[in-house]
């Protein structure tokens, strides 16, 4: 690949928008020569408008572009990546499919139609069949794949590995995010210092809904969810970045706890996925000193792009306990659309319709 | 009651045993004459030896009280308040108690000995019965009664209200527990800044096993263990005080989610109980803000003494949902140790061999 | 004092606005009435409406009442306590006063106007008499008095002690300021979070002007303000409350450590404001031990009220070296604004020209 | 240079310690091949004795050696990296230069011997002269380098840029030093959550004098110290990395507050220091933003090897006022010491007397 794909960065000045422009700066197909933000930022240089929170710089390429409005078009480029606020999501994202872009989005406006992929690369890239059901049902050339949630991408890849060895049937999930989770500005100091906050918006619905859409099969064309229960109660905690779950799990088959360490540290993603420029070479990390993972300590295990897992044991309620780790910036946001626009690309789907 | 009954701490430059020290300072019953601590300490005035950690000032009238060893007889005092690690606490306190000694212990050493009380008054004052079985078990005119593990007792209180109206059958219970809890010099800054640490020496076999012994039923002068099952997993979170637990429950019998709010609000501690002085007026507190308990505003609840409720609601897995939280060095340590010895008072448990 | 004098808390829903609302629950002379908060929270229950961020619970008798605008007028009080910001508190003080009530204020807007009394009573109660010339001069009945900064607060009480004595002439003042100085929502968690922010805005002017104002005099009815310079450093770290200020001074006489020991802590206030309800009974307290004064547990000191010192050394570039506690929503806000209503009612200003 | 150098790193379980295991696994010119720590650690693998807190894995090749004690010969090496307690460091370091090693020490133990190079390469790499000096004095085929206080690192560079070109007199220097240079464990999470303590052993004292020596004259063979007065108030502040330091500065000559950015923005390494891989393209980044240099966004630029400056303005009392920035186990120690020994390898110090 020659020459760099040319991409834009939708919603650019948020914090997940800024990872994006990150992360893309020395990425090998995709270059970013578009941005949008709000009516604000619009017109405006992006080196000037950003409240940039990062502590590497801006990428030099990107500070001097101009910033349009999330509204507007983003250009001249085949695909987009979208950090957009979810209600901004919900109108502009269709509209831009529509138009021809490939949008791969992080907001949750879209995570649950039927015909649209919510998608991580080593657990459902069979999803992207759905592409075809999309363009047709909504009349485009582009469409939009989605990620899922950050916290539910920590959990959804080690359920992946367990449900096809031993059938999920019940999933109890506690989780301790990180407050990066809620974007910048997001959390006021005042509310998060020294204290435990159990409740984030909308996310615990989030939790117990989008694992059984990432574990369901695609029947006739269409995507049938997995019957597994999930119970989830969320916390945000004092933790830059990082969001950890403890895990319960009723199976319908038996797993003993050496079978389901085997098949925890026995995960790989299929060879396709493995080979794309940004994916881990484990998925699954399973450190078996008894008081990881930790957010400080693993989280940026592989880039980022590892789930590590830990405190593996069996539940006197359920079946088995365990407890993962996933970088809710990186993973759960950022890298992991980017892995998604890889997995797009060598599918053949970017363009194929022009 | 004119003359205050003078007591003394064990481990009393320790967190909790300054938690003791200051509690005692202006108590309507008890005075604090005598202090223990390590051979270190031993012979020096408290008030220079101790590295005081709270805000208020050490109470005068302790400050010039020699400190003496742990390992030797804290004096002339009926009644003892241990903060002592457990491992000291497992030979010092039986001895004690032999001796004539009433000990109301915070340690873990002797808390699931069938004949050692563990007491949360407003949950098992009944367990007091065993304190004869005890006496006559060991042969000594003193006794023990403990406190149960902080975290524990933070979920106790609430299961002890819903166990009486529909029968405990499993409870799944995720704990965020604070660093007080390790006590002092306790955790390193550099371990848990930024972080979380998912698992604590001891503590998820503590949790597990202590709510069924506090919910025991005295029969036959023996103490029969209740029969639900509890699984644990044990997080310690960047926070000052305040243990916060995610409860998922499932009961023998039904209960609507409007059953468990009027079963937890109406919850209140026998009349002998709740005219102690440091018994709460409400022991359970069920806020109804979607984003409470937390611990930097709830653990102050009723100085300290209140478990304070919220997030209720069904559990797609179990049956209910809640969050608890409880102040883990005040009811869940010192201030818990304190109304047990009230309640001992009360109940003429002190110098009633004599 | 039978009856409490009905006052109104202006920008009653900010962080400062519930420190007045909650210190003013059971203050004996004064009785919040009524709260002006801002449009949008117009005409509802100020219970419904605020964003409680104290760990006590809102007032039972303010819950209930309807917040008015902060553009109204405030009702049928003589006396209103401004929490509002200084954009708003430029325009809406001097016209509360022209039309005829006593505002004790926390905002900047009118700190350095020559005829605005910047008050701590402790420090400077005979500027008091600017009220005439204000009145004179702005042609009105009621009349509006100040607090200083919370930062300055701090700085200038221990300054006023070592003026007096010695002299100042040059004072360097580094800064190290609590989160909850910003209000809330105020400072986003990502920006503070294990960090140090170098920048307030405003903040070091107004740290280098008001202890000049402070600890002027009063000649020919007109302030004069103090000659010495002060050069200020000002920084935001991750504390919740206290405001630290490494100090140090050079003065025109001669000060011995000694000499500089006994003027700290013989500091007194005049007699007129010792006996106020909320006068501390030391307004500075000089701890001895090598690592104090600490936040977490030197704010509280005196319920808040104290400036707590500490590191008293000679300085090898100036003269003197100290470190100075504040806690800045308390004494360095709103329980100074109340000593300051309090020493205006003492003194009569209350309806004196009705 | 095909081959690398066999190094020991001594103390090498401790926090700075595990810097350098960390940082010489890829180093092109060092090889760690032996390690010592406290008797309870020799014996064992360093991989299993030590308590790693680096988000990094423990490089693989390290892991296995066995730890030697500190009290040992480090074994077959002729340089080793001291991140010895500088109790130890004090009988340790003299002998093992005796006995032929070179020694580059981050202890204080010998900081201020007039014989040791106490260095910063871009600050002062003639001191390297005082080698012999040292060889002849202490009849040894060996010798110690040591590098100066992580504090003083922060304050020194700039300082150079300053004094070169203005002549320092005075300096006022107020730190707010990260948790992690109180090494591991250090400082108990109760003493410094929410809280700030104005107080680091012997921290003041080693800030005061350090620049002095750093910025002397080797005058006939012998290290003259500077001239100037430094006064020092430090604090330690929740926060992981990155010590900060406000500077008011006095100079002998006149410095506009234009020429002072040239001289800071100009400063660049001599040509034999910058070629050296560890040395920073630029050791003093002055970053024109008002908020600027935080820790969480500045201390690891230029791989932590670059002081960080910004907020320069004139000083009403001295001359100039600026904040500076270091990462304070990066640049102010392992890292640091790092570059020492590339120095003394380039310069040809290292075997040249053998």
């Amino acid at each position: 690949m020659n020459k760099r794909i040319p991409v834009a960065v939708l919603g650019a000045t948020g914090a997940v928008g800024q990872r994006f422009v990150s992360l893309l700066a020395d990425h090998p197909w995709f270059e970013v020569v578009a941005l949008t933000g709000s009516e604000r930022s619009a017109g405006q240089h992006y080196g000037e408008v950003v409240q940039w929170i990062l502590p590497e710089e801006i990428p030099s390429k990107v500070g001097p572009l101009l910033v349009r409005s999330s509204e507007e078009d983003p250009g001249d480029v085949p695909l987009v990546f979208s950090a957009l606020p979810s209600s901004v999501a919900h109108e502009v994202e269709p509209r831009l499919a529509k138009e021809g872009y490939v949008v791969c989005s992080n907001a949750s406006a879209l995570r649950m139609e039927p015909d649209v992929p919510m998608l991580i690369p080593e657990v459902n890239p069979e999803h992207l069949a759905l592409i075809d059901l999309q363009r047709t049902k909504r009349n485009g050339n582009g469409f939009v794949v989605t990620s899922p949630n950050c916290a539910t991408t920590g959990i959804a890849i080690p359920l992946k590995a367990l449900h096809d060895a031993f059938g999920l049937e019940k999933v109890h999930a506690v989780t301790l995010q990180a407050v990066s989770g809620a974007g910048y500005p997001g959390i006021a100091v005042l509310d998060i210092h020294d204290n435990v906050i159990p409740f984030i918006k909308g996310e615990e619905e989030k939790v117990e809904q989008e694992p059984r859409k990432l574990l369901g099969k695609i029947v006739n064309d269409q995507l049938q969810m997995a019957s597994f229960t999930v119970s989830a109660q969320v916390h945000r905690v004092p933790v830059s970045d990082g969001h950890l779950a403890a895990l319960s799990i009723g199976f319908s088959r038996k797993a003993s706890l050496e079978e389901a360490r085997s098949v925890l540290t026995g995960f790989r993603a299929p060879e396709t996925v493995r080979s794309l420029p940004s994916a881990p070479e484990k998925p699954l990390i399973l450190r078996e000193e008894i008081d990881r993972p930790q957010p400080r300590l693993d989280r940026t295990a592989q880039d980022g792009m590892a789930v590590v897992l830990g405190r593996l044991q069996p539940c006197p309620v359920l079946d088995l306990k365990l407890v993962s780790l996933v970088h809710n910036t990186l993973r759960g946001a950022a890298s992991g659309s980017i892995l998604n626009a890889e997995l797009i690309v060598a599918q053949g789907y970017l363009g194929e319709s022009d």
